[in-house]
């Protein structure tokens, strides 16, 4: 690839505060009818008419979140948005607005916020939502952003996490474990990196997973066709933390227990191989593994023919009794309990 | 004072993520009829019926906006969620909800970020909002405040800062200097203290001022008041960072010129006493320093019957042609161009 030896350094006191936020959200445009006044004012204001609102914010720190050895600070800001929208298609709500707060050290020239905002542009532009506020400031080391999203969703077609039934179908979109994966295979190259600088990695066998984990989309596209599918689930939560633990969730909230079958887990067949050549069982990952932003929900089985053979949705089990706990129902059909090695920011 | 020498550390990791934000949010109620769903879901569910609604954001970094070695925790939370509520009601809304995340580094023990949210629940429970939402996590280095406050208001009835029109009058709330002058009182103390660690402060003479510094005030009694008055204001904005920024503010937004009178800018006997000592020019201070959270703002001369001899509101100015310019009218009468000093978060 050629490099420019030259990469323009704008430092950031060079702008200012003010002047900060104006250059970086000078291109965003406002497109939503529910937005009435954006960036510019003490704050956003926003007109819903009779729908309910969706409220989700979530916080990424560099060396704790990301690590911006390996992660392109566009594909950051295209995923800081995503990871929040995500909660917001989770809600069964469709996000509108988003607000984008950044703690950024010196060592940052305004071109690397740039970029980041572009890739914050880029998630506004394909996902229809409008960047209506956010402050920018210093911080004393790494890399903070903080997003907020808005949604908004007809009253009475929100989904908690508490409304699953024993008899639901427990339903999972696309497939999990990849973005786990490719975070394996991206640690993996560090390492080499570091041994061998010169090294070019090649990563042509990994671009699926690879992808999951730089740039991971939400599925906005689930929510829209639930709604065309006339399926509201019973509950929904969106898989940030792993499955085990979003199943967790679910039930706990649901005061339910489940049947989870271990056959039935959607894996991608680049994630069955990565696995193989890790040494490690894909079905693992799949429970514990992160950041897939996959939807699991809980459906009526009535409605089961509504979803039958839609490739986005796979029945992975079924809900029972909270008195039967949760379940994995393994491949050699032995009932082993579910418990929770999810992704912890807190002690990672 | 009596000191616990052996006060009780639990470490983060001890609890955990999603037990961290159950433990410090379990004390808090929901008590706004337009909370559908607080905590404890993907995202939390509001309803504002026709009404529009107001979102702000806003993020506090240690070392940047607040340095732990004089800011009791507690009174930390309390402002970093009056920060936020200040912008709600500088748009003439009321808040309603807050979302707060925090990024803390393991050298917090829980029973600090414990401390924190008892100001962040004082602050709630004083202001009438319900914490709907947030996100814990780890910080390489200090600790990051991000809170997110959302308030609504009649259509129509929001207040920008766009709306001033030439023979305004510029009206500010309260008085202003006094948390710039306790902030120099504050870090005089800290170095006192470097030099000799027994020396027992007296701050007996700067309790407003110091009080106005570490446990700010949000105006909604001022949202009140003008309703009550039936005074909308044409242009409204809260002073977070100097009088005179936040005037540039106004007057550019709104395309016109100001003339402001030194003489009637408001200050407490004891900003103009500490500036004496400290020798510093009290109108410097009431025009650059900041963080008084007040609110400023131009009404129509029509109205101004019905605001005269309130205590709460003061005059200090007239809004003029766009082409007069920006002036300070000095004591002398001289007039000399209103510039922005105010404290500036990336160069500081």
């Amino acid at each position: 690839m050629l490099e420019d030896k030259n990469p323009q350094r704008t430092q950031l006191s060079e702008l200012g505060e003010f002047k900060l936020i104006e250059h970086l959200t000078q291109n965003f445009s406002i497109t939503q009818k529910s937005t009435i006044k954006g960036i510019g004012d003490d704050a956003a204001v926003l007109s819903f008419k009779n729908k309910q609102i969706v409220v989700t914010t979530d916080l990424l720190v560099e060396g704790v979140h990301f690590d911006l050895s390996y992660v392109p600070l566009k594909h950051l800001g295209y995923k800081a948005v995503i990871v929040n929208l995500s909660d917001v298609y989770a809600m069964n709500a469709i996000a509108k607005q988003i607000t984008v707060s950044i703690a950024v050290s010196n060592r940052f020239p305004v071109e690397a916020l740039e970029e980041l905002y572009a890739g914050i542009e880029t998630a506004a532009k394909i996902y229809n939502i409008d960047v209506v506020g956010g402050d920018t400031t210093t911080s004393t080391s790494g890399l903070i952003i903080s997003v907020t999203a808005i949604g908004e969703v007809e009253k009475g077609n929100e989904v908690l996490r508490s409304g699953a039934k024993p008899n639901d179908l427990l339903v999972v979109t696309g497939d999990i474990g990849g973005a786990y994966m490719g975070l394996q295979v991206l640690e993996r190259e560090k390492e080499v990196f570091k041994v061998n600088p010169n090294n070019q990695p090649d990563l042509s066998m990994y671009t699926y997973i690879v992808e999951r984990q730089l740039k991971p989309e939400a599925r906005k596209d689930i929510v829209e066709l639930l709604n065309k599918l006339e399926v509201k689930p019973t509950s929904m939560i969106d898989i940030s933390d792993g499955l085990s633990s979003e199943i967790i969730h679910l039930c706990k909230q649901s005061k339910v227990g489940v049947d989870l079958y271990e056959n039935k887990i959607p894996l991608d067949p680049q994630v069955i191989s990565t696995c193989e050549e890790f040494d490690i069982d894909s079905t693992t990952i799949a429970l514990n593994g992160g950041e897939d932003y996959e939807l699991l929900m809980t459906i009526s089985q009535e409605d089961y023919p509504k979803i039958k053979g839609n490739p986005n949705l796979t029945v992975i089990g079924y809900i029972t009794d909270e008195s039967n706990g949760m379940h994995l129902v393994t491949r050699a059909e032995q009932k082993i309990p579910i418990i929770a090695k999810g992704w912890n920011a807190l002690t990672s």
